[in-house]
């Protein structure tokens, strides 16, 4: 802790509550070089004098370092993991110190394409290298480094949060005790890539992208909130949908223009895209959905199959799948849990029962509990470090 | 046949091979008239002297009158249909009239967007009027009126050539004898709209649609080529594009950048996206996906509800779902026949085992063969018209 150099942060997208830590430079897998590099991250608890009582919460692709509001505690719609945070609850405040950092490359507070770049003082945009799920990973150890954390108790997530709970597990096993990967597999699956390069060529195509050079607040918003229509259909699912909507009429104004009376399932996603395009970035969205798309945990270092990294997981593993999940179907989370075990690692795998799709691991707050809980309270040293 | 007037056709997309009729005006549910209106079609084998050996086929979405490719009978990519139409093949010339007519609101041969407005020779654009599923099959029953028709043996689509079959059986139910329903439901559900809305958005947000009065060719390619991308994934499936493409690279150049190495379904999709806009309109696309976005079966005189819409269905009915199929589950075409039957007609359930999602009806020949043979074949003749 004595390391970290904290300020506060002021920032467009939301208001300044994060506290941040500065990096001379961070070199990236594929070879580039960030100089420097802020991350933005946000604390609950107090961190043990043995620097082992740490829980690192992973955000997924639009979120930040918000995981908590300690202000609102229980609106769970102030902050992705509320109702998850806090003295008593899952991650237990009481007794961990719970750490989120905005992930590299994102867009509230840590270095991504919307930062200055040192060279010219304008944004990124697409000079931001193509990082990875390692990156973002690395940066978050070396985030964790400085504030003197010595092991992880838990790393958990979902979605891109869960395939960095996933990374940490095999980068660095002997930092971590428990990892929660929550509807995430070994890698995407080629409808998710297809569904993520539809959202990004909307973007390219909105004239307003400028090939990634637009100036802050005149960015793509149209193409953006395209992206983020498709990104909505991917999280939910058919089910959901159509309990939720069915074939109503439109039951808020449409802004956009529908031939005909509109469907509310319509309305909602126009509502979502607009909402989007207020609180986040385009170039960001390309970055970070091609992040996710990128990822295969069978690559890098002492790895090259599935069970080769697998195997290396010294944590006890949590694999969470969602029953009506179509962008990480649930087979594909249970096959990490089977992959530890056929190592001979500790692994569990469990199931959200849900119409809510891929989404359910942000709302499912009572299955969320029941599961990781007991996780949490248990042993984790069926494989103690060396 | 006497009364009909054909001339042949000359149209920018495809050879003029199809025949068409003048109709001096229509008039559309909604209260719109168009006039003139020109109807596009294609026959093949011989209309009988009683009229009543007629096969009429139903289109989708982005199809034409061309089901069957007389000159290249054994190419599956000549025509959309062309293995099932033929001498001694499931839509046997040999014994039926077989019947294809472009759609209202179609792009090849019959009177839509593209066609002129006769108030100023531009094209209709967006004035052209909302047509329904139930105006597209009044423009085909006054075709076959004039063709001489009187009676169809069957008639047979897949998607929008479902509803439209469907709506055949339901509005005419003295004129059908057998309909074939494939992958279409009573409507549409909410991820369908959904969908549909996503492209529709696309096309919109193109600066070149130009609120769809564009000129011929100069139209917004990038709008319906992301549009097509989105409903080649509503046709697939995620097991079929992990088959085909996995995270493989991409097999073939790509035209649009990808942030790093591209995907083979990128590749892929960006191609198809390619394909389609060199052979279809855009204000088309609008006009026909939310005319299957508005088909509810239940609507219309003298139904309310499914059962009443089911129960007028004098016709034998095979309705046909797709294992895989996330735009129409197989469960909601199972419901067609379903209802019919509780009505106390005669109808038939039938699936098609693919993991080719929507688009198995238009690929997987030999279970189709196997399923529309014998009921064909059969009788239908348990509820004679009074």
């Amino acid at each position: 802790m004595l390391h970290a150099t904290t300020s506060s942060q002021p920032a467009p997208l939301v208001p300044p509550r994060w506290q941040t830590h500065r990096l001379d430079h961070l070199a990236t897998r594929d070879g580039s070089v960030l100089a420097p590099v802020t991350l933005a991250y946000e604390t609950w608890g107090t961190l043990a004098s043995t620097g082992d009582n740490v829980v690192l919460l992973c955000h997924a692709l639009t979120g930040s370092s918000h995981a908590h509001d300690s202000a609102a505690p229980n609106d769970p719609r102030a902050s992705w993991w509320n109702p998850l945070i806090g003295p008593g609850r899952v991650f237990d405040t009481d007794r961990y110190f719970v750490v989120c950092a905005n992930v590299l490359g994102g867009c509230y507070g840590t270095t991504g394409p919307t930062s200055p770049h040192p060279a010219d003082g304008r944004p990124y945009g697409l000079r931001f290298p193509l990082i990875g799920i390692p990156d973002i990973v690395r940066a978050q150890r070396i985030l964790l480094d400085r504030l003197g954390v010595r092991r992880l108790a838990a790393v958990a997530g979902g979605s891109i949060g869960g395939q960095q709970a996933l990374e940490w597990a095999v980068a660095y096993p002997d930092l971590v005790e428990r990892a929660v990967v929550l509807a995430a597999g070994a890698r995407l699956g080629a409808m998710g890539i297809a569904l993520n390069e539809i959202g990004r060529r909307a973007i390219a195509a909105d004239p307003r992208w400028r090939e990634g050079e637009y100036a802050p607040g005149d960015g793509p918003d149209e193409g953006l909130a395209i992206a983020r229509m498709v990104a909505m259909l991917s999280y939910s699912s058919a089910a959901d949908l159509d309990a939720r909507f069915g074939r109503r009429p439109a039951s808020r104004p449409t802004r956009e223009p529908t031939l005909g009376e509109a469907y509310d399932v319509e309305s909602y996603l126009q509502y979502q895209g607009l909402k989007l395009v207020r609180r986040f970035d385009a170039n960001t969205h390309l970055i970070l959905s091609r992040a996710m798309d990128r990822y295969d945990v069978a690559e890098g270092p002492q790895r090259g199959s599935d069970a080769a990294a697998l195997g290396r997981i010294r944590a006890s593993l949590l694999a969470v799948g969602i029953s009506s999940d179509w962008l990480f179907p649930p087979a594909e989370v249970r096959a990490l849990a089977e992959g530890v075990l056929a190592a001979d690692g500790r692994a569990y795998y469990a199931e959200i029962e849900s119409p809510l799709g891929h989404d359910a691991f942000l709302k499912e707050w009572d299955q969320l509990d029941a599961i990781l809980r007991p996780f949490l309270a248990a042993r984790a040293d069926s494989r103690a470090p060396p």
